[in-house]
This record gives C-alpha cells, structure tokens and sequence, in this order.
C-alpha cells in the first residue's frame, strides 16, 4: 500500500508543468526535452563548477581535473572551496557517498559517483563512509527488511570492486550500523529535532498519505555528513569536514543537513553534484532497474551489452545513410556518443570521434561500435575485479574499525 | 524551538472544548471539573473492566484482585481476557510497560503503573519488559540527548526499587537497545511503513510545525508489544503474547499498536489503563515534575511529606468544625482520602475512614495524618530498597539477557 501511495505522489509530480528534481522524481518542466541544469543550480542555489574552480582543483591535486570534472558531468557544487582550503592547510577532510540498495545488480548510471569518489579518494589520500540505505529502500520499495538488507551487501560488492582503499573505507548498512555504534542514533534524534514536519513537506514533497518512517527518514541520510557519528574513525572531534559527491537529485538531503548542521556545532558538508546518466533510450526515458533494456547492467554479458547498443541506444543518427552523409549526427541526442563522454577517458580520441560523428563521416554503427567496446572492457574489467571480492573482503570494508587517516598536522 | 512548539499545540488543545487525552495533554472538557473515564471509555473505545471481569482475575490468579482493580484505578482495558485465556491455557506472555525520564527524581504518581506490574509479575510469574523513552523525552524536552539517556539510569534506579524479578525483568533505554539489538530497529521500520502521517495527526494530534521525530516515534513506544523485538528473550516466535500496564494516556500508541499488529503477523497487545494520579491541590490541577508542592516525590524527607500534605493537599472537609461536624466531608474532592485510595491496602480501614469523615466525626487534620503516615512508611520502604540498588544491579536489569521464562507446556 506504500507503494502505492508513493506511486500517486510520484505521479503528481511528473504531472508538474515544473522542472521537479527530488531524490525520487527526475522531471523535466512542460514541453522540455530533459532536465535543465542552468535551471536546477538555480533552482537549488548551489554553485557552477566554472573554470576558477577547475583551476583550483588541478592546483590543488596537482594533476589534471578527472574527466567527469573537464566534460561537465559533475558539474554543480557548494562549498567545494572550503575543502580544497581545508586540504591545501592539511587539516582532515572525508568523502561521503551512498546507495540505496533496492536491486540485486546495478548498472552503469550507479558505478558514477562511485568511479568520481574513487579518483578523489585518491587524490585526496583520505577516508570515506559509503551508506548503504536499506531502511529507505524497504521503505520506498515493496521489498521486507531482510531482502533489502541482503541487497545492501551484493551491492556493496561492485562498489568495492570499484577499487576502494581497504584501509580507509567503511561501508555500512544502515540497519546494521544503528545496531552498532549509539553515536548514530544519537545524531539521527538531533537532526530528527531541527527539522518540522513542515519542513520535510517543502524539500522532499512528502505529503500527508506518506508513511512516518518516510518522513524521518531524511535525518538518517543526513547525519553521515557528519563526523561525531562515526566516533570509532573520527574521534569525539566536531573539527572533521566532509566532502559528499553524488547525483544532483539527491541534494534535497544535503541541502537540509546543511541548514541544521550550524544549529547542531557541526560543520556544513561540502557537496559536488552529477548530472543525471541518460538511460539508452534517451534522456526524456527512465533507468528503471526493473526494465533491462533500460541500461546496461554491471551483469550483462558482453553479447548482452552488444545487442542493447546496437538495438536499443537512442541514435543521434540521420535516417538515411544520404542524409547523415550530407548533415551529420547529432551528439547532444546521441546515446552512444553521450557514454562515450562518462567512459571513454581519452579526450583526443572523443573530440574525434565528435568530429567524424557530426561531419557525417562517421555512421551510427560504426560509433556504437566504439562505445561497445569501450563498455565491455569497462564491464568485464568490473566483472573480473568483482569475482575476487570475497566474503571476507566484504566483512572487513563492512566492519566498523578505524581507518588510516591522515590527521590534522 | 522545538519545546515551544509543543507548548503551542498543547495549549491548543487544552482550549479545546472537548475532553483531550493524549500522551501529552489531559484536558478535561469545557467546565468539568476533572477527567470523565466513563466518557474516555466511549471515546477511546475500550472496555471497562466489570464485574465479570474481576471475578475472572480472581478465579485465574487464585487471590483477592489488587486493590487498584478493587477500586477501579485500573478501570478500562482492552483483550484483557485474551491474556487471561493464554494464561488459563500455559501460553507463555509477557508484560510491557514504560517511562519517559524526563526529571531527577520520580512522583507518587509514576509508582502507580509499576507497582501494579509488579503485582502482574508476581500473580502470573512472566517476564517483564521496561522501556525508557530518553530519545522520546530528548526530542519533546528541553533535554541533551546525554541528559535524557542519564535520566533512564537514575530513574530505572526507582522502578527497580518496586521490587521487580532480576530473573525476568528487563529495562532498556530506547539509545541504548537501538544500539544493541537489530530486531528493534527492524520492528521499528516495519511499523513506520504501516502509518501514514495523516493517520499519526489524527491519533496523536501532531501537526505540521512539529518535528520529524515526533511524528515517527509513536513506531518506537509500539514494538516492544511485539516479541520479536527481543528475540534473545523470546527466540524467534511472534506468539508470545503481549499485556501492557499504562495509565490510560498512554492508550494512543496502543491503539496504533494494535491497528498495525495484524498488518505485521503480530498478536494485538492487550492493555490495562489506570486513571490518573491527582496532584495534591486536585484534580483539575497538574501535577508537574517541576512544580515540587503539586507532588509527594519519592526523594522526599519525611518532614516534606507531611508539610506538603498538611499545606497542600485539597481539602474536601466544610470551612468550619461546626459545618464539617453537621454535613461531613467529600471524599469524592478530597485528595488525602483519594491517596488514601491508593496507597492504604487495607479495605476495612479504608471503609471506616470513608464513614468517619463523611459523617463528620473524622476532621482534615486526622484524615491528613492517616495519608501521611501511610505516605511516610511507602517513601522511606521505597527509598530504603533504592539505597540498596547498586550500579551492578542496574547494569543487569539493564542489560539484555535472556530472562528466566515459562515457556509454552
């Protein structure tokens, strides 16, 4: 019956003449094609990663900006100054970011936050809390506890096969982790105070037919972002800035935690936001884990990945082999092209291809030929990588402890 | 902010021209002088324990029924011959009960619940589960989280001091259980997914300016009516049947307990109200932890007891000795005989006091000394038997443990 409630809610809001981006509902205003970002950073208040800023990044890091960073995916930000000032005067910063563990395998829009984290965890030498939100999901879903808690482990597989550092990486199960550490709770109850019924209404739509766990359950999302909730890795110090990078739909939560953070003596979470990863059908169409020809998944088969570019990929394309000759493709449509600029890490290579593309001289086939054999390489790469995470390496990233942490200096 | 809140809403349900009794508001309807429980029966749509009812305790329990059900303090109930049937059958049950640890030290008025448990324990020799609601007070009081949790320790010291089983009694502080037990946490999500915030408004009266974790919460005081929740009690079974001891304030979360219990595969808790304690300067009056002469509290000295009865306590006797002489006292207003009602076991006595004073012959002041003689020897017994409750002794009640348990034959 949740459910179905959350479906006529969700219903509502695609109704919206508005553009509406909440945690939930990816819908683009009346008549648009897809979600304006210019719009949404305005909507949202937050801050355009421009060119000073990448300049920062690269000085800072002092390598050349991750190409999620250089072709725009991540693209929004508040407060990212703060954290480079932080680690430029080495005091001690962490990353944050999550997944809702609602599907036994994920699929290529999920691995996004989860390769950026892993370039700044890199780069950035520090630790990092991935919250794996099986309470949410078997609010939401029409999943029990136990099976939303079992999918919070499989998932927690391909985010380790993404290549995290052992030592400095917990990955936790919501359910598990408020049985284990009274600290979360402890910030949950916090937050859970400085936020009105009211108030959740506003920023995440809920309303009066939702049930109260959904209501609460913005405050168990937010207080990750803050450092007294892990005590075991951060010590009692309130001092320990969090950077959080994810997908700009679910800054809803952020943007509260800060709102409440100063009330509570904790710092603001810095936040870095990606756009949306298109489904092959095109923008205007939803990734749904429950339609496999929606994306392509972290299981597929490399036939698999071959046969839904080639059959489902929406093409950018002219309709005859004449016209595209005369015309060329368009890139900003293209499916194909589009993955290519997530996962294909080459800059010359894409500015070619682009090119070739929009001049005609490349065709579809010939483009959806680049992209499936960059994604079955990138696919099986992850596939080979994911075999090897035990059980046992899966404890220990889910086991809390402390992690080696660069401390203030 | 969050306490003015709640300050606002209960002052606007206490202009409320109808009878209001929530967890958080008593008010009793436009120009009555107290709580009408015969109406509440009819509002709350429970039953009254009757005739009937009582022959049935005495015919199961093999003794006279406590003096609370005697003179019907613990008046209304729901199922309650559900509990009886288990019992008469060797089905195994348990017992719930509660406190919200608002303030140092306890009333008269918080004994009432608990010294009927502990008449429950003994009568049918089952296991008693206690929950301290510290995240409940935190998130309406003025409190710290660490004070509200400090409040269930120097308060579980008292209900200890009622002389519960160490066997078969366990008291938990909500904080610390969450951070213990995963079933909790889990029951708790499984309840919250069952109530919209609608549904929650309509029983509890929240609104819209109260906090997020206000309105989840009622989820936190139900599942504890489920055995589940503490499955190194009771293993894995959901058919231990529930029998909760509350002041009929308290019947709300009940009633949404019970509603959602079949929804879940769980038994609806059975439930036995009492009515409220008076304070001292009557019924229409509140007693109120903070206000120290509308109380007898358990720390106070012999010497506070009886001048805080002889100043304070209403007086149902005639303004002169000749009027109280020719037309008697009130027992109804009175509040030392109400006490007396209470806290004097003996019927007999009871009965001669009632005639004495309502026939004249017995003035205030001896009634006054009756209740504070009586009040005297309860307070120093309770405090006796709370000086001998060491850290160790509340450590294990406090601790979760299995508890000895007759199980089913």
């Amino acid at each position: 019956m949740a459910e179905e409630q959350a479906q006529t809610e969700v219903k509502q809001q695609e109704d919206s003449e508005e553009q509406v981006v909440t945690p939930w509902v990816a819908h683009a205003g009346e008549g648009q094609t897809g979600i304006d970002y210019e719009k949404l950073i305005r909507q949202f208040g937050s801050q355009r990663i421009d060119g000073d800023m990448m300049q920062r990044i690269e000085s800072v890091t002092g390598q050349k900006p991750h190409h999620f960073l250089r072709r725009g995916i991540f693209f929004s930000h508040r407060d990212l100054a703060g954290t480079l000032d932080a680690y430029s005067s080495n005091k001690p910063f962490y990353l944050y970011t999550g997944r809702g563990p609602s599907s036994e395998s994920m699929h290529l829009g999920h691995l996004i936050p989860f390769m950026f984290t892993k370039y700044l965890q890199d780069v950035f030498d520090v630790p990092l809390v991935v919250q794996m939100t099986d309470d949410e999901k078997f609010l939401w879903k029409d999943l029990t506890v136990e099976e939303a808690h079992r999918l919070a482990f499989e998932n927690a597989k391909d985010i380790i096969a993404c290549g995290f550092d052992i030592e400095k990486t917990f990955i936790f199960s919501d359910i598990d982790y408020l049985s284990t550490e009274p600290s979360f709770y402890k910030n949950i109850l916090r937050a859970q105070k400085c936020v009105t019924v009211n108030q959740a209404k506003g920023i995440f739509g809920f309303q009066d037919s939702d049930c109260i766990g959904k209501i609460s359950f913005p405050a168990v999302q937010a207080v990750p972002s803050f450092s007294t909730t892990f005590p075991k890795i951060f010590g009692e110090s309130k001092d320990v800035q969090c950077l959080i990078p994810c997908a700009i739909d679910q800054d809803p939560y952020f943007r509260m935690t800060r709102d409440i953070a100063p009330r509570l003596g904790f710092h603001k979470p810095a936040i870095i936001h990606s756009s949306f990863f298109p489904a092959l059908q095109g923008p205007q169409s939803k990734m749904s884990a429950s339609d496999p020809t929606s994306s392509i998944f972290l299981t597929d088969t490399m036939d698999q990945i071959k046969n839904k570019i080639n059959k489902y990929a929406f093409s950018g394309g002219r309709d005859t082999k004449e016209e595209h000759e005369e015309f060329g493709g368009n890139t900003e449509l293209d499916i194909s092209y589009q993955y290519l600029t997530f996962f294909l890490e080459d800059d010359e290579k894409l500015t070619h291809i682009k090119k070739e593309y929009e001049s005609g001289r490349m065709l579809t086939g010939e483009l959806k030929k680049e992209l499936i054999s960059v994604l079955q390489a990138l696919v099986s790469k992850h596939q080979e990588r994911r075999k090897k995470v035990t059980d046992d390496i899966v404890k220990t990233f889910m086991s809390y402890r402390p992690l080696t942490f660069r401390a203030a200096e």
